[in-house]
């Protein structure tokens, strides 16, 4: 905790990761119900201002909400400080974990974006603020950020982590992650929150692991680095033993999940948005409110159309990916962009996002401005545990 | 609002439908933002108490949330508001939506409960205090109620009206529904407060429907005056027109539906309230925290069986449904139990929870203490429109 305060000390003023800080007599305690003891224990954690706490003001990232002050921790926190964890503050969210971005720089370059919407927990784990973050993610807000900040990003199957007491905008996608400097660390931290056994990741399996090279439906928004990266990637996994296939998603569902995700995100968004645009719509964002006006403009019968897109990619998709054990795909287009005005685009993430599946972004070497990239590792549904291992096994093989 | 306020002036000491009630003042002016005009104009509605008001308590039917402000309206508050709603209290609910009763008697019989968990807003618009009530059904606390209390009741389709702002207890499963005094008074109310168009019930279809009788895997839960009503039930159907067949579900993805959906649901509700127990256990039921503990006790293989069950079960109900329109259930297995103890047993309900379907009760005569006596029909996810038109239907027949 006094190591995060020093790196906090002496590089919060430019990147700004936090809304708010506990003050020190909240953490030096610990923060845990009487007689708690668990894995977790003394851990300072960053938890995204889109999760409810008791002790700390939560605004989601809006001016509406300013100040305001629950009387609970979501349950992923509760779940978090009774395992031992320190919240040492909230982290920076975009405008309702949409695009509006917040302050936060990133961490390898002030004048480029952090990504979001977890702009806070992405570039408070990369500079060491706290080792691990809370996140969530709709289209592309776990792994986008942890990529651009090159930290691993964990989303967990939908619903793994229990969203009780977040701010909820799209009901059928919005999914609590996590983010560390590590897989084992991901896996230890949102193991801990579940209250299910993540396994250890750094406990090698013992056979090479069946790999589908995924360069997905979103391939033409990749940048050179990106291409680069993939030219080399499936020589590079076959050298550390892997035997690695095409595994590219054609069919229909799935090449359309990139026109269906924003109209089921939106739709859902503007609903749940009720009062906010019935008594303050003039403190949202003009660009959120073209997105909520345009969700709520969807037809019914083009929201049933993407609806049923969704739910025929999620039956796909186990029969489409049976041959091999993950996936690996691009974690975003490239690197982190230039300016802080635009946090990236989620086009390699919303795909997974809508499928309801687990995947991570783990570190992959940097791109032609020094800035990281990442590469994603994706499993099917209620597979987290056997794809953390080989999510491990993958970045070993990049490190090595 | 007169009228209303001079019903529950008359009946509310014994009824005790409200946890809170809006002072005149608040309901006087309406409540819809600025230029805010719509179709449910001046009607008093009554809140169940597990969704958020921005002007009164909220308390979850708990008292760990006794005086509890929330800054906002759920969202499916604050479009009813937007549409002219006009909130007249918040209405009872058991502890977190779930066993444990509060005060509320029923309006038939005093000496009787009014099913529960929605146990304000049946009993109130039994009573003539709001002509429509808002209700949540996690297991059957939607049509259970409404069935014990003589009034017509909707479940609608997994997700139609928006959650933001409900205290969620069962991600997968809780479902925001309505009541009111007829199908048609449901679906206006309902199509208003989701933005979509529920068509009006009361326009007579140009056939007849095609009706399934289900007596479904909770038959052996029936109680005498429920098995004299489905003696007589497809006769009275025929009479008026209908072909009516049996529609079994007998498949085990649909008889374990009884087994699988309480370990779903407890094992959800004990994460989402990781909050309450850590910090105010001794303020949760013994009942409650029995089930809690019980649900987070499930074996991880016990917990993937009961997903399984259940996505099975929703992936073969169109097909088992196929041959029919909608099938017609129990409501409940007889009147509502006598005693304040207990609100009644959700076996005739959960099964269509679990499914994410459309369900409604309608009244359907009287038992042998007098107390009312409902139908449900049922249709497949996302055919809220013809249920409730064939709801209407049966209604009819019914009532001739």
């Amino acid at each position: 905790m006094a190591a995060c305060r020093q790196r906090i000390a002496a590089r919060e003023a430019v990147l700004r990761a936090f809304s708010v800080m506990a003050e020190p007599a909240a953490t030096a305690a610990g923060q845990a119900p009487p007689g708690a003891e668990g894995p977790l224990h003394g851990l300072p954690v960053g938890v995204k201002d889109v999760l409810d706490t008791a002790d700390l003001p939560t605004a989601y990232g809006s001016p509406i909400w300013e100040g305001w002050r629950p009387r609970a921790d979501a349950a992923s926190v509760a779940a978090a400080r009774a395992a031992g964890a320190v919240v040492i503050g909230k982290t920076v969210t975009t405008e309702f974990a949409t695009r509006q971005p917040g302050p936060t720089t990133n961490p390898h370059d002030p004048a480029h974006t952090p990504g979001g919407s977890s702009s806070g927990s992405a570039a408070g784990v990369a500079a060491g603020f706290f080792p691990l973050g809370f996140a969530t993610q709709t289209a592309g807000s776990v792994i986008r950020p942890a990529a651009y900040c090159g930290v691993v990003g964990y989303k967990p199957s939908f619903g793994l982590i229990n969203r009780s007491g977040m701010k909820i905008m799209s009901d059928s996608l919005d999914t609590i992650g996590v983010m560390a400097r590590s897989v084992a660390d991901c896996a230890l931290f949102a193991g801990a929150i579940a209250g299910v056994d993540l396994g250890d990741p750094d406990l090698r399996p013992d056979r090479a692991p069946r790999i589908g090279l995924c360069r997905s439906p979103a391939w033409n928004m990749a940048l050179p680095e990106t291409v680069a990266l993939f030219e080399t990637l499936p020589a590079r996994l076959e050298h550390a033993g892997a035997h690695v296939e095409a595994c590219e998603l054609e069919a229909p569902w799935f090449t359309r999940l990139q026109e269906a995700q924003p109209i089921v995100m939106n739709a859902e968004s503007g609903r749940a948005m009720a009062w906010e645009r019935a008594w303050h719509l003039d403190r949202i964002s003009a660009e959120l409110r073209g997105r909520l006006d345009w969700g709520l403009g969807q037809s019914e019968a083009a929201l049933a159309e993407a609806h049923h897109t969704i739910e025929k990619a999620r039956l796909a998709f186990p029969l489409a990916s049976a041959a091999v054990d993950v996936l690996v795909s691009p974690s975003a287009p490239g690197e982190a962009p230039e300016g802080l005005g635009w946090t990236g685009d989620p086009a390699f993430n919303l795909i997974w996002t809508s499928l309801h599946v687990p995947c991570i972004t783990v570190p992959a070497g940097t791109g032609p401005a020094g800035l990281p990239l990442g590469v994603q590792i994706i499993a099917r549904r209620g597979e987290d545990r056997a794809m953390l291992a080989w999510a491990q096994w993958v970045a070993a093989a990049l490190a090595a």
